[in-house]
């Protein structure tokens, strides 16, 4: 089965017991599955096999534990945006020297943690981050390895709040002051710069920017080694899209070719930090209808899953497909929302589907990436459990929230 | 001091010891005043003082415990939407007895637990809700008091997430449907009619809707009582507005007039569930910056805190008016935004303030309401602490997250 084509996630109700889970675990639950995600992984290192490529995986898009120890035992690394992500990197398995850190606001402490494990990499997005990361280091006799994080004004065509790659985002260093920071990183003793690197939205379909923003990384590259900096490596960031809807998400062979060629030329080793198109559609949430609520204008098939628990629908206005569990002939139309007391709360609107009964279990789509991470406690619900299938069997990988543990920080 | 005119938060820099409070207990912090809380609870009090009132604190606003203890204290009851809530209002010290149970999603174990309890009221917002609560309370052999919350399709004037009374949201029965249910109880030994409700959204400062809908409710509960029924209350919900920017938030006295007039003829007690009114003005979000970054296009403040701590901003795209905790003479115009990375991770856009440098504070206002209880560990950060201030001293309500709890459930 083709990597991109996997929307065929019938599958699952045979591979996967979600009755049992349900029954099991309760409901909402975060459901994934081991060999979709390694299959995932397999299509990623095939796909860049004809290039020395280190894929870092980007640890913020799903950083469950039992996640995060199969994609770093497949050999991904990381990519990283806090010391929280660190650590659960660390104890996950991951090889420091596999992990790059992104991000506008590294604290010292950050900075400095990092520094003790010997990472691969700071993807500087300023230069007070790269004033600190050379004092850090000074301080600590080490050598940073640092690469510039590039801004480089593209229009990544997705959506404004995950868009990074333009001057008015608050994200990497505009070209004009490249070569600025390339000069005071060559007059530090504590700073090596090891690599260029950019980073221009999430969830991207048209290839065409991406390749855009690998030449000019490859020019720069070229330029820097042709000066005598002795760079490593190219990086290339993530943003991958997958088809949530009718998006035609790239070919991960286009993807790694376009990439490819455009950096040949510096002979260099290429990072990517995928995310979304790693986990993305590993993972669905399950949850049990509570309750339809019919008026004359519309069906409301209410479940016991929110936007506490999934978030983009609200947050993003996101599209997410939504499948009965045990289909049914009868058909309708309606919105499935949660028991939130937010108009905001809802997974899907207009929907055909199956006629929905209380008790009937439902999930929705491609949630193993923004999904659980992005969860809270609104309205005081108890953060939902996350359960790993293979095959025909299931482990839970996090344990559902119990009310206490909600305010013990409290007492 | 008018309670709707408390805007002039310098007082904080008095009272409150921010520099201090960052010292000891780190950032991101929220900050809430006892003062300004007690002064709240008092005004909306006194504003309802020549009629029957109960005010029900909607717990979902701001559900930390020590901030529910206060507000209990001074008699409120509570507006709970979850059994989650209900648990923290039983800590909180709340009377069961002055507890309404609101939401298009009650499960049946929570029906069960609010029944044990006795509470005042289900606010119910679907027949199958209607219908599960008679089976619960008829297996326990109770009688469960039931309100009906009724959509009255009027337009809050305010943002559509948060606009709750018009058919085309879930929530709220709709009119031609009330008559049905009004049946359904009187025929049902289990459940017993004691009021009708309404809530039509949130943030708002228009009293016109407002005063609609009583009018609307009132003329139900004349009509229900002269046909018999034995109703307690007319509850009108809550969703008055507060002052983030330049609204004209309605005086309390109006808000209270405008109710009370418009169901002075049913001779009910009144209750309204006041949420944002009560709690958005007495808590801060205190942050540090972490650095400044200066581009040819724009400044951006990079501070610690971040839309996991504070999401308003990024999902409503809500106005918090920012302060330096210290003035200085020179101005700047900057983004406010915090590390996450997304590019709508921020606090404030285009504003002038006072130039800022690494490690100083600043702190977000108006987080009380929507604030703490919508955090999340997105990038794998630790929830920020609250603590409470009184006269000079502080105490912290919540302790902040460790990294390990953050963890732990997946271990």
């Amino acid at each position: 089965m083709d990597y991109f084509q996997y929307r065929n996630e019938e599958a699952w109700c045979e591979e996967v017991p979600l009755e049992k889970i349900a029954a099991e675990v309760g409901t909402p639950t975060f459901v994934y599955s081991k060999s979709t995600l390694i299959r995932h992984l397999e299509a990623m290192k095939k796909a860049f096999s004809h290039w020395e490529t280190l894929p870092c995986f980007a640890v913020k898009s799903n950083s469950n534990l039992e996640v995060l120890r199969i994609i770093f035992s497949h050999g991904f690394g990381a990519d990283i945006v806090s010391i929280g992500e660190l650590k659960r990197s660390l104890i996950a398995g991951a090889d420091p020297r596999q992990i790059v850190f992104s991000g506008v606001g590294k604290q010292d402490f950050e900075i400095k943690m990092a520094l003790e494990h010997d990472i691969l990499s700071f993807n500087v997005e300023s230069s007070f981050e790269l004033r600190h990361i050379a004092q850090a280091a000074k301080k600590m006799g080490k050598v940073a390895s640092v690469s510039l994080r590039v801004n480089p004004n593209i229009d990544a065509k997705t959506n404004p709040k995950i868009a990074t790659g333009m001057y008015s985002s608050k994200f990497g260093i505009v070209e004009t002051e490249v070569r600025q920071l390339v000069e005071e990183i060559k007059k530090s003793d504590s700073l090596c710069l090891v690599g260029v690197s950019c980073h221009i939205g999430s969830q991207i379909t048209d290839l065409t920017p991406l390749r855009e923003a690998a030449r000019r990384m490859a020019t720069l590259a070229k330029d820097l080694l042709s000066e005598g900096h002795e760079l490593k490596h190219v990086d290339m960031g993530g943003g991958l899209g997958i088809t949530y809807k009718d998006e035609v998400a790239p070919a991960l062979d286009a993807y790694a070719q376009t990439l490819i060629e455009e950096i040949r030329d510096t002979g260099l080793r290429l990072l990517i930090e995928p995310g979304r198109v790693v986990v993305g559609n590993t993972g669905i949430l399950l949850s049990r209808v509570i309750g339809v609520k019919q008026t004359a204008e519309k069906n409301f098939v209410v479940v016991d899953g929110a936007m506490n628990d999934l978030l983009r629908p609200s947050m993003y206005d996101s599209y997410h497909e939504i499948l009965a569990v045990k289909n049914q002939e009868r058909v309708m139309n309606c919105d499935i929302v949660g028991p939130i007391c937010e108009t905001g709360d809802y997974f899907g609107k207009d929907r055909n589907m199956p006629a929905m009964d209380e008790g009937d279990l439902l999930y929705i789509r491609a949630c193993g990436a923004y999904g659980a991470v992005m969860a809270s406690n609104y309205n005081s619900r108890p953060r939902a459990a996350e359960v790993l299938v293979e095959g025909g069997r299931f482990q839970i990988v996090r344990s559902r929230e119990s009310y206490e543990q909600m305010w013990s920080a409290e007492l």
